[in-house]
C-alpha cells in the first residue's frame, strides 16, 4: 500500500471522525490502491474502506497518514515491548513494533509484535465493549509481515506462558491498530526462517535454511533476526571496551588517513584510488601512522577504523575491508611491557563481554551452537619453540624458522585448549624469517624476533611486534629483505627525528566477534561485508 | 650517531665496566662514527670515547645500546616530567624525555627536557661529589635537539621559578645521561619555532614563523608542539564524548563500508577504486547504511569513520578525507525528537570539553588567539525565515528558497553571537529546494523541509534532516530532482521492507575541533590531512 502526503487517508486518533470523512477516506484509499496497480493486493491492509458506515471501529484502525512531523501525537507515550510485564496488567499502552506474524480466524486475529529481539503476542478480537469490529480484525489479519504498526492495547496477564514470545507473562489486547509503514507482501526471505536454529540438524530445518548470499543480498531483513540484533550489539561492545580500557590506561585515540601515497606493506594486495589527476592507495594498516604518532610524542595511541586488503581470498575469515583495532605504545626497556598491556586489554575485554553481554550471548546461542569462550587471567603466553614441540608431539613437524599454517594453528588451538583449558593465548618469539622487515630481532638469537601473534579458538586475531626504531638498522633489515629503500625513505626518515622504542599490534574486530561467539564465518560479524565477490549492498 | 645491534657501545648502568671495556667501547664508537660518514658530526654526542681512562664519569653517560628487550633494567622506575615537584625534593629519579635544547658553558650544561607538553630544566655540572666529568658535560651539550635521553638525576628545588619550563619549582641535577635515540642534527623545522605564539604580531616573530606546508611535510616534528599535543588530545575527547553520550542514550555503534558499489550522493565528487576486475567508489557518507540499520531495527545508531569527498576545494575548511561523526535515529511523531537529541548531545559534548580539557584549551591558547566557546543550554534554534530576516536587517538579501552562502553564514554567526551570546545554534526548516531529494518536506508548506544545519562560530558543522521513509514518495521526489531511479533502486527498495520514520545528521569531527578552539584552518585539526594537493605523509 502506498502512502503519500497528498492522500487524505484515515487519520489516526481522530475520535470525532465523521462518517462523511470516513467515506472520503475510503474513496481516497480506493483511488490510492488503484494507483498502486494492485501491487500489494495479495496481503496488504485494506484500511477501513470496506464498509465504514457499519463499522463500530471506524477511526480506530487503518493506514496511518505518512508521519511528516505535523506536531500531532507528540505527547503520546510509547512502551517498549521488552518492558511489558505483569506489573502493567490491565493498563493501556501504546506500542510501536513490527508485526512479525498474524493469523486471523473468524472473529479473532493473533499476531506477534517484535521490537529488536523482544516479542509479544497481540490479540485483536471482535468485541462490542472494545468497539472492535470484524473489519478491524480482518484489517489486522491482512497487514503484511514485517510492517510497522502502532497498537493501543490493554496489557493482560496470560493464563499460561506464551512460549513463542520473549514476553510470555502478558499479551496485548488491542483497541486500536494503525499501519505506520507497510512491508511489501513478497519478502525475499522470511525473518523467521533466517532466525531458525542452525544447531537443529533435522532435514526439514535444513531445507528451509536461508543461505548466506540470500541473507547478505537482503541484509536489512537478515539483520532483524534476534541473533543478528545481538551480534552487532556485542560488536559495539567490543569497540567500546577496547577504547575504554585503553583510555583508562592513558592511550590517546588518533585517526589515521585511509588514502595514502604508497603501499604501506609492500606493493601487493593494495587497492588503487584515482586521486584527482594522480593515483593513491587505500591503507592496508595504520602501522606507519601509529608509529609516526609515537615518534610525535603521543606515547600510547590507538585507532579504530577501516583497513583494506586487496587479497583475492575467498575464505571464512578474510574480508577486503574490515575494522582494525590498532594500538601502538612506547616502552622503556622490554616489549613485554606492551605485550602485557595488550594481553590485559584483551582479558579485560573478554571479561566485559561476558559480564555485560550475557543476554546477547545467550540470544546468539539460541541460533548457533556456541561454546562459552574460555580465558585465563593473566593469559597463557607460549614461546614459538613450545608450540613446535606441542605440534611435534601431536605428529606435526614444523621447522623452527617456518611459519605456522592455518591448519597448524587450528590444531595448536585444540592442543592448547586441551592442555591449558583456554581459548585465548599468546604465541611469542616468532622466527625472524617469517615476519616483516621492520620487526625487531631477538637480542640473543638472530633467528628469532621480538614478535607475537594472539589466538582465539585457534585462529589469529592479532599480530604485533617490537618495531625497529633505529633508522640505520631498519635500512639494513629492509635491504636484507630486498626492499627498494627509496620507496620507504619517508618511513625510515621518521626515525631520524628521535623515536622511543615501541611495539604494538593490530586486531581484526570482526574476527574477535566471530571467534568470541564461536561463529563459523566472518560475514556474520560484518554488518555489510566486503569480499572479492561482494561490494553490495 | 648510528647505533646498531652489532656495535658493542658503552652499556648503561654497568658499574663494573672496566677500563678495558671502556677502551673497546671507545674504539667501537669511533668505528661507528666513521661508518656514519660524519653525517651527525655537527652536534652529535661523542660518547665517553674521548679519554675514558681519565674520565671519572665513565659508565655514567654515553650512547645507550639499542633497546632490543634484553631484560636489562626492566625493574627501573621512571618518573614523568609532569609529576616532578617539590615533594620529590632531594630524591633521585630516572626520567626519559626529549632533550629540547641544551647550552654547555664551560663546566656546566643547561638543558630543557620535554615530555609531551611538560618541560623541566636539567643541569649537568662538573662535580667530584657526583662524579660528573667535563667530558660528560660536553657529551650532554653535544646531544642533538629532539633526541631522547635517559637521565638519572636529583630533584632540586629552585631558588626562583624556572619561567621557561612548565615544571618551574624544581630542576634536575644529573648524575647519569644516556642517549636513547638520536635525532639528526639538521632538523627540517625547530619545534620551538613551530610552537611560537601566533598572537605575537611583532615582525621578528612573524619572520621565523613556520609555514603550514613545512609543518605538514614534517608532521612528526610539528605534532610535538604543546598546542598540537593538546589539540589531538582534545580531538580524542570529542570522539569519546560523542560516543559515550550517545551510548548512554541507547544508541548502538555500527560500522559502515567505505567501499561502495555506487556513488551515494549523486555521481560527482566521488573517488573511484579499482576493485579486482571492476570498479567501486569511496563512500561520501554513511547515510544509506545508517538508514539501512534503522530499517533493520537498530533504532538509534551512530558511526565514527572516514568519509571521502573528491571535491577540488582548496579552502580552510575542506578536506578530501575526514572523520564523520554520524548518527541516525528513528522517532515516533516529530523529527524534533531527533533534533533535540542531537542538540543535547552537542551541548553535553561542549560542556565535557570545557570541564575535562581546560588545561588543553589553555595550552592551545598559549599559541593561538582563542576566545572561549560560548553555548546555551538548551541551544538556540532559529527557523530559516528568522535568519533571512536577521540578514535583511543587516542589509543582506537572501531569497526564501535560496541557500545561505558561506559569507552569509559567517555574518549570521556574528549577528547571532551579538544578539544571543552563543557560538552554537541550530538553523531549522531549510527551503526544500536546496536540500537533497530524500529530505522530508514540511507537512504544511511545500517550499519548506524538515531539515536543519548546526553552526559553530558561524560555520556549518552538521547537516541533517528527516528522511523520506516511504518508497513511493521517495521515488516521486527523486524523479522531481531528475534522478535516474534505476541507479537508486536498492536505496528505495530498503524502504519497502517496513521502515520507521527517522532523522539524523553528519558531523565533521575536524570542523568541530577547529571551531570549538577557534582555529583558522582544518589542517590544524587533522593529524595527517588530505586535500586535493596533499596525500602525504
Amino acid at each position: 500500500m502506498v502512502v503519500s502526503e497528498e492522500q487524505p487517508l484515515p487519520v489516526e486518533g481522530d475520535a470525532a471522525a465523521s462518517k462523511k470523512a470516513a467515506k472520503k477516506a475510503a474513496k481516497a484509499a480506493e483511488k490510492q490502491q488503484k494507483k498502486a496497480e494492485h501491487k500489494a493486493a495479495s496481503g496488504a491492509p485494506q484500511g477501513e474502506g470496506d464498509a465504514p458506515e457499519a463499522d463500530v471501529s471506524a477511526g480506530r484502525y487503518g493506514v496511518l497518514k505518512l508521519i511528516q512531523s505535523t506536531g500531532e501525537n507528540r505527547d503520546r507515550v510509547y512502551t517498549d515491548v521488552k518492558d511489558l510485564s505483569v506489573e502493567l496488567n490491565e493498563q493501556n499502552v501504546w506500542v510501536r513494533a513490527r508485526l512479525q506474524t498474524s493469523r486471523a480466524k473468524g472473529k479473532q486475529c493473533f499476531a506477534v509484535l517484535r521490537q529488536s529481539s523482544s516479542t509479544v503476542q497481540l490479540l485483536v478480537s471482535v468485541s462490542d465493549e472494545r468497539a472492535v469490529s470484524k473489519q478491524m480484525v480482518k484489517f489486522t489479519g491482512n497487514i503484511t509481515k514485517e510492517s510497522i504498526v502502532d497498537v493501543y492495547a490493554t496489557v493482560v496477564k496470560t493464563q499460561a506462558p506464551v512460549e513463542s514470545c520473549t514476553v510470555s507473562a502478558v499479551e496485548l489486547v488491542a483497541t486500536q491498530v494503525w499501519l505506520v509503514s507497510a512491508a511489501r507482501a513478497q519478502l525475499p526471505l522470511q525473518v523467521e526462517d533466517a532466525a531458525r536454529p542452525e544447531k537443529n540438524d533435522d532435514p526439514e530445518a535444513l531445507r528451509i535454511r536461508v543461505n548466506q548470499d540470500t541473507r547478505l543480498d537482503n541484509r536489512v531483513l537478515d539483520l532483524r533476526t534476534p541473533a543478528n540484533q545481538a551480534i552487532f550489539r556485542l560488536e559495539a561492545g567490543v569497540c567500546r571496551l577496547f577504547r575504554d580500557i585503553l583510555t583508562k590506561r592513558g592511550f590517546v585515540e588518533i585517526h589515521t588517513p585511509k588514502i595514502i601515497p604508497a603501499a604501506s606493506e609492500g606493493g601487493a594486495n593494495v587497492f588503487t584510488v584515482s586521486y584527482f589527476k594522480s593515483s593513491a592507495y587505500l591503507a592496508q594498516s595504520p602501522q606507519l601512522y601509529k608509529q609516526m604518532a609515537i615518534a610525535a610524542d603521543f606515547d600510547k595511541v590507538f585507532t579504530v577504523g577501516a583497513v583494506f586488503r586487496a587479497e583475492d581470498s575467498n575464505t571464512h575469515r578474510h574480508l577486503t575491508e574490515f575494522v582494525g583495532l590498532d594500538l601502538e605504545m612506547s616502552f622503556k626497556h622490554h616489549y613485554h611491557e606492551v605485550l602485557d598491556t595488550i594481553a590485559a586489554t584483551l582479558t579485560d575485554m573478554f571479561r566485559g563481554l561476558r559480564d555485560q553481554f550475557a543476554s546477547e550471548i545467550a540470544t546468539v546461542g539460541q541460533q548457533y551452537r556456541v561454546e562459552p569462550f574460555k580465558f585465563l587471567d593473566p593469559p597463557l603466553r607460549l614461546e614459538f619453540p613450545q608450540a613446535i614441540q606441542m605440534l611435534k608431539e601431536a605428529g606435526v613437524t614444523v621447522g623452527e624458522e617456518d611459519d605456522l599454517s592455518t591448519p597448524d594453528e587450528k590444531l595448536l588451538g585444540r592442543l592448547v585448549r586441551a592442555k591449558y583449558d583456554t581459548d585465548f593465548y599468546i604465541l611469542d618469539k616468532y622466527p625472524l624469517a617469517v615476519r616483516p622487515f621492520y620487526t625487531m630481532p631477538d637480542p640473543n638469537n638472530p633467528k628469532v624476533s621480538n614478535s607475537y601473534d594472539m589466538f582465539m579458538r585457534g585462529e589469529e586475531i592479532l599480530s604485533g611486534a617490537q618495531r625497529i626504531h633505529d633508522p640505520e638498522f631498519l635500512t639494513q633489515r629492509a635491504l636484507h629483505h630486498g626492499i627498494d629503500i627509496s620507496k620507504i625513505a619517508a618511513y625510515i626518515e621518521s626515525f631520524r627525528l628521535g623515536c622511543p622504542p615501541h611495539a604494538g599490534g593490530g586486531i581484526g574486530m570482526e574476527r574477535v566477534v566471530m571467534l568470541y561467539l564461536g561463529l563459523d564465518n566472518i560475514r556474520k560479524t560484518s554488518m555489510f561485508p566486503r569480499d572479492p565477490k561482494r561490494v553490495s549492498p
